[in-house]
């Protein structure tokens, strides 16, 4: 009897947990995964230290190499091979390999994880030189000898995404001077008023010059070799570059072989990572996830979550019966020194759910005054009806964003504002102030709803 | 009508917190505060900072002055007087000032914050110069002053406990050459094995010196000045003696009063923080708290507790009606950089309250390896039988204590190990590692698990 095949398209976070976790599940199995660039198994989310110089050497982003998983995973990692067409018919992928013509590779099981794509390729002028997204580590290797050759002094980032932030903090650790355009009214989406603006305020007393409520229409090359960025009614002229749009799922391909996407153009799974298709899974940026607060399946896509749905989808693909359940919509960053990060919904995001959200922002300490505590700004947001803690919202100096894992578990628990006054933080004058930020901020919360 | 009069005995954590949530809910209350010593309000968990020199000036850890309680919330804080007996009947409080007479203060409600009193002071030979005690702000500013005149190069600690830890540190920082003396088997109480050795190789690597399975029996004045350290059947010589052998409740007087104690000596109070006779309330080191994971009343003294049960009692004590459910047991400190907390029961504690408990051990990375990850090593506890999660304990450098916090939110919502697993916590390589200590603990936990 042959061996049951496992396929996976898609070499990086959740492709590489799927075959991991499948191995593990299975020695038996026959793995392969098929890669259509030169690395697999990245830390993605690392990219703009690479980019700020931070991280020397590419490698060191690379967890493990396609030898090693040859070697000791027993995984057959095939790099430079590009899947262009499943058929679930015939229990096929057809793909090629250095512009050859297409093979069939059949599979008994396949997963998906092409992850997503960095927008802003839509833009007229977005092929010219100079102009780059950051969609994985061959884009930010190119990036970076674009940067190392020609020097450039000055960089535009179309995008105020958590990405365009992080790579303003890249360019500008380049001594580069930064310039964002972004299509809403403040800095940072996502997040509510009070942090949006903290974050601004940061951003702007690190020379980075903010143009928020104008989206980028057009690119053109200049005269003296720089690059013109058109945007609204005026342009910005730069020797660099970098769209940062956001991110969409690379889910075309899932889509012309009939496995069904999501409204939000992600593909659909269920808690085991399984599309409406059987036999085939799909996890990490090209899967819709569920937010456990709204119940709504939503494209959140991020690499923890990857990691955590490729460990299912393998476990469940080589025979196991793991679930994921969702999310609560936690992400974090930190850009010239501030640490943001939130959980839960915006209060747009409450409010499409069907809550009735409110919310408090309180100014607490990073730990105590004596030892040179440094301000931290919270929001919280609770459904008015329930009590119910939907969000939180954190930012400070280092040490900030993990405040939210507290509030990320209590979303998890479904917890009231009322029962979060007095969990049990840890307190120590060295890392934190007696009261946290998140009992601060629920202790507010209550008197909040009092007065309603 | 004469306005309610509302005492409250003992100025620092517990009974400012009371004095200060009573003024808010009720602004025509009468409230006095009886502090025995000359300071109220400050943060006895600095003293270690202050000790060691990192805070400078002992009124940077005074929060709010006796000036600022009479004249910006009118409260009468009365320094220097010193309860001495408590007559329910009467409702009055005797007390002296300055060796006069008693005197006997009237009250309709009292919130008694005596507070705890640090062990050691039993140990024959105590009352020796050179020999200390942490208990309050007045001992910290005479140990400070000894060391500013002494400048003692050998110090001995009694007593292997945070507070323990917390002095060694200090006084290291300073110079001075340390040896501790414990009577448990391994540097720190109240952790796993794991982390108490991580601890202890720490402390090895600073040049502390430990001796454990010891205890002090006695101590000696020597010849030349020096003080002598008698534990088993040896003696250490030393310029200077800590005795932090342990926090005692201060509750003789209430228990004088016919106020009824808990089994661990400390006063019993409801989740009102009343005690059983009617009309006084007890907040702080000197109560009992209720441990919500084994469900048992406990003594616990700590900071954060004291503050949330004295605004409480001072809410209730003005007719409020606030209710503080108990803690989970969080406790984190640091000592020579590194950094430990625990929340939930330990393996022993967790037996007493009868459960059937497991423990996983795990080490990952405090970020990504790529941005300089250190070493992050935690233990999950958990119950057989249910799966319930009990209790969990990290040790490593800056930045790990706080991790305690989502596994506290945990245990609050009573969650099992495998809802832990894939809980939605804040990843981005400069402050966390895709799989946190917490999540790869609870993959451990389930792993064991089914393997039994």
């Amino acid at each position: 009897m042959p061996r049951e095949k496992l396929l996976i398209i898609g070499g990086v976070a959740a492709g590489m947990s799927a075959a991991s976790r499948a191995r593990r599940r299975n020695p038996e199995l026959d793995i392969t995964v098929l890669e259509k660039g030169q690395h697999v198994s990245y830390g993605a989310c690392g990219l703009p230290f690479y980019i700020s110089g931070q991280v020397a050497d590419a490698n060191e982003l690379v967890v493990y190499t396609p030898e090693y998983f040859r070697e000791k995973r027993n995984i057959n990692v095939r790099l430079g091979v590009e899947a262009k067409e499943i058929d679930p018919g015939r229990k096929q992928v057809l793909a090629v390999e250095r512009a050859s013509q297409p093979v069939a590779i059949p599979y008994d099981k396949l997963v998906i994880a092409t992850g997503g794509v960095a927008g802003g390729g839509e833009i007229p002028g977005s092929d010219l030189p100079g102009v780059f997204t950051i969609g994985d580590l061959a884009g930010a290797i190119r990036l970076r000898e674009f940067l190392d050759e020609k020097k450039p002094c000055r960089a535009v980032i179309a995008g105020t995404g958590y990405i365009g932030l992080e790579i303003a903090d890249a360019l500008a650790k380049r001594g580069i001077e930064v310039v964002m355009i972004g299509k809403s009214s403040q800095l940072i989406e996502g997040f509510e008023v009070e942090i949006c603006a903290r974050v601004e305020e940061e951003f702007l007393a690190h020379g980075v010059r903010v143009v928020n409520n104008s989206s980028v229409r057009m690119i053109s090359p200049g005269t003296q070799g720089e690059i013109h960025v058109h945007h609204g009614e005026t342009s910005e002229a730069a020797e660099l570059v970098l769209l940062a749009t956001g991110i969409a799922p690379r889910s075309a391909m899932a889509e012309a072989a009939g496995i069904p996407l999501g409204a939000s153009g992600a593909i659909r799974v269920d808690d085991r990572m399984q599309t409406e298709v059987p036999g085939i899974y799909a996890a990490g940026d090209c899967a819709e996830t569920r937010n456990l607060v709204s119940g709504k399946a939503v494209y959140f896509p991020l690499g923890t979550t990857a990691n955590k749905q490729g460990r299912v989808a393998g476990e469940n693909s080589a025979g196991g019966h793991a679930r994921f359940e969702g999310i609560v919509g936690t992400l974090g960053t930190s850009a010239f020194g501030l640490e943001i990060a939130r959980t839960g919904l915006t209060m747009t995001e409450a409010r499409s759910a069907g809550f009735d959200p409110a919310s408090a922002t309180i100014r607490t300490l990073s730990r105590a005054k004596y030892l040179g505590g440094r301000p931290l700004l919270a929001t919280l947001l609770w459904d008015r009806p329930s009590g119910r803690m939907l969000g939180f919202q954190v930012a400070g100096e280092a040490g900030a964003a993990k405040r939210i894992d507290a509030a990320a578990v209590a979303l998890h628990a479904r917890m009231r504002i009322s029962e979060i006054q007095h969990i049990d933080l840890c307190y120590a004058p060295g890392f934190a102030p007696v009261w946290e930020a998140l009992l601060v901020a629920a202790g507010e919360a209550i008197k909040k709803s009092r007065r309603d």
